[in-house]
């Protein structure tokens, strides 16, 4: 990937000069109209080696385009907050929404490259983080992120010298670190592993570009030109309905039975065993959630179920059991209009919970597969792939320490029924049913059909859906308390 | 994932009865269709637990179906001539041409999942293997492969049922091999690998589908219809131009300097300096083509250059040293009517050779990212992955103990005219100087720049492009001998 790179391309003050007014007026035009069309994000990757005009380059892209829509964004160590989270969360963070440009300073190529150049991380940790890598890159890619990757190179040569260099002016010396010699002193080896992972990472929708950084006229004008020119072509392509041909498409069981129906409806629980069953797993639950080995882990769970299935109720009765100040409910509907401008996980990923707290989830990423699929919201491609970017967020989460719960409350149609009726002759309940719910119920078969594909697809061995009938509320909210219980003592048991 | 297979799904006999003529005049609707339209082709993948009724599906679909146009291949253990390829080598010979439906018996996922769960494989090991595996059925869906994966479960009672029953009756007991049930008794671990395997292969390009296997009836009417209804999408879909955004193309360098123009075409070799050298390089060539420890590796080397760069003459004294029955020279022009049926890469793993073999490839697979992507033959998406996927197949090759080389003979524009002049006044020359070699002639700095992209993109660690200034023909020769001679004895040091 290297071998252009190390040429030791330069180019004279006069063409450079030449030159400018022109990129710049163009890269300007361009910012302008990316920001009127509004549906699509520019990301730009800056990474290489130290001391190759990384820093230098960022602020000519700042200074050449209007800074109001450019959100720069480098990242050092991570902050306390960040390291409460999946190690991917700072960057979902950083993304910037359609309409600008993100310029990442650093980015989710630093660590795995690090760990590996300073032999903290095996080969296959190396592999797993690319696997991840591409994974995500290819979700900006579908979700009409412009992904631009600028490698700046230096050969060993002129790193040492343009180190040496830095260190000798005054005016520049803090700019060389300790590190920077202790990682010059591994060059072959850091130039070994991020030709591997520029390799492994460079794909069709996302490749990197290496530049050489030896000249500083030359370096600046060319990542100036390939931001130029990925954008030019990108504004000029006009999107059209994707074409790629039709994979086969999950099919309904041929005789008709499935997990939901084949749920046991019957299961209730009377007055009195409720209540004992109640105060036994909320007091369970509180003393759980005062365990110090919860301290350096969090909680995230998820209600879904079919309208009137009881989420609401089931929710209340969890929440009761917790200390409000570590527990937030998220109410999940159409989301805002700055989560349309994001990739669709982008809203749940801004809502993960710190270490200690829990995040309950009133319906959740799941829409994707579920409304948004029944609804002709996205497309067959979309809801499609969303399986396996849910299974691989949700890994994510469980890898970080996160305990996971998910929560199917199943009733029958005819539960439904008689629940929509008692809404609406009861005076202070008839707000919670609405002409979407009955139309909802239309789509009956529908809605199971794209459930049981959900369940089928999305339950895993770090994140199983747990499957409630909930004919009887009060049997319902005895088996969620129960499972989060469980769920709890045995992820607690086992770090 | 096997939610839903668990639950004991059955159809009476009247029910498929009177679904099965339909359904058999639908796929064979659907089959004449394909083999018009002529531009997909169908792959289905029959994987599961042992028992599940694999191999009656696998009979009843080629009885429902016109058997002329379909290709069942069943894997067992590696052949001998597949033990010398790579392992992919044996599904790439078995790939239908489009038109055709190739069910697969067997298939690339068998070794993964059975190495795991015996413990023959890491962790690592079954995710690189995963990894290779999302890699090519991703190419195959780009390159207009309908891919169709089916999977049969049985839960672990039904299927200890199962092989008991067979083994009673005398004429299926045959059937029930000693390594049935030493695999039955690993059947909690293969469910988990297995479950594991089918996520993160689950693709929106080629999800699984895992059908019950319980009931014949039930998995069989599930195995045509799924087939059925992707034929019948992936038909129903009028295939357009791909309308994937543009993604951030290669630029060449602004100051006009590249790989190319950078190297040193004075150098040259006097007559008898040159004779000495070609003894002395042909000799050591021959005598490590017969080193004892090329009996189980192989030698793949590929020839790359400007039209007239002396690439055959290059090619011939390489022969020259080699022993004829053990060494082929492929030349590659446009592929042929069957090769154009196939992925692009499909005609090169054909040729392949066996332990102890040479072969030279007078151009190469790199005919996509070099004649290909400038005529325009191919689409930008088509080259732009292309890179990744060269990659990952020399990958493949040298990890199967393939010793490649690959060479870029290099002569400068004046030369190639010279060399094109001297070609036409030569009477034997002549047929060596045609029409397209002059309009060739006239792109180039549109093929410049393609090489560039291609050293660039494809030189790698473990196949790194050797560039040869071929301005002196008597030069180039030696280097392409030199660098094979090393480059074998190296590789045959290693191992």
């Amino acid at each position: 990937m290297f071998e252009s790179a190390e040429i030791g391309h330069q180019l004279d003050k006069a063409t450079y000069k030449a030159a400018l007014p022109g990129l710049r007026e163009q890269l300007l035009e361009c910012q302008l109209e990316l920001l009127e069309r509004g549906d699509t994000a520019v990301v730009v990757v800056i990474a290489g080696v130290e001391g190759a005009g990384k820093g230098e380059t960022v602020n000519l892209l700042n200074e050449w385009m209007d800074p109001r829509h450019i959100e720069t964004q480098a990242f050092g160590p991570r902050s306390e907050e960040e390291k409460e989270r999946p190690p991917m969360w700072r960057f979902w963070r950083a993304l910037p929404p359609t309409g600008k440009i993100g310029i990442l300073f650093g980015s989710w190529y630093t660590a795995p490259i690090l760990d590996q150049v300073l032999g903290d991380a095996s080969d296959a940790e190396l592999n797993e983080a690319l696997q991840r890598i591409r994974h995500f890159e290819r979700m900006l890619a579908r979700e009409n992120v412009l992904l631009i990757k600028l490698w700046f190179h230096l050969s060993r040569d002129t790193q040492k010298k343009r180190l040496g260099k830095l260190e000798k002016d005054k005016q520049s010396r803090w700019r060389v670190t300790e590190r920077d010699w202790q990682l010059f002193h591994k060059f072959d080896r850091f130039y070994q592993v991020s030709e591997q992972v520029l390799r492994e990472t460079s794909t069709a929708e996302a490749p990197w570009h290496v530049i050489d950084g030896t000249d500083h006229r030359y370096r600046s004008l060319t990542a100036g030109r390939l931001l130029l020119d990925a954008m030019r072509r990108r504004l000029d392509h006009l999107p059209g309905p994707p074409t790629t041909p039709p994979a086969p498409l999950p099919q309904p069981a041929l005789d008709g039975r499935n997990t939901l129906n084949g749920l046991d409806y019957s299961l209730s629980l009377d007055k009195q065993g409720y209540r004992k069953a109640l105060a036994h797993w909320q007091q369970e639950l509180n003393r759980l959630s005062r365990d110090r080995r919860l301290r350096d882990r969090s909680v995230v769970l998820v209600f879904e179920g079919n309208d009137a299935a009881g989420k609401g109720g089931a929710i209340r009765r969890l929440t009761a059991a917790l200390d409000a100040r570590y527990c937030r409910v998220v109410p999940v509907a159409a989301p805002t209009d700055e989560e349309r401008r994001q990739p669709y996980l982008w809203r749940f990923w801004r809502q993960l919970p710190r270490h200690g707290h829990f995040t309950v989830f009133d319906r959740s990423w799941y829409g994707r597969v579920l409304v948004e699929r029944v609804e002709g919201l996205c497309s067959e491609q979309d809801w499609m792939r969303a399986y396996s970017e849910i299974n691989e967020f949700e890994e994510q989460l469980v890898d970080s320490g996160v305990v996971l719960c998910k929560f199917w409350l199943a009733i029958t149609p005819d539960e439904q029924l008689a629940r929509f009726r008692a809404r609406q002759e009861t005076g202070y309940k008839r707000f919670k049913i609405t002409d979407e719910d009955w139309r909802n119920r239309e789509k009956w078969p529908e809605y199971e059909r794209a459930v049981c594909d959900m369940v089928e697809r999305t339950s895993t061995e770090y994140a199983p859906w747990k499957l409630v009938p909930a004919n009887s509320k009060r049997f319902a909210r005895i088996e969620v308390l129960k499972t989060v219980c469980t769920t709890l003592e045995v992820a607690l048991s086992v770090r």
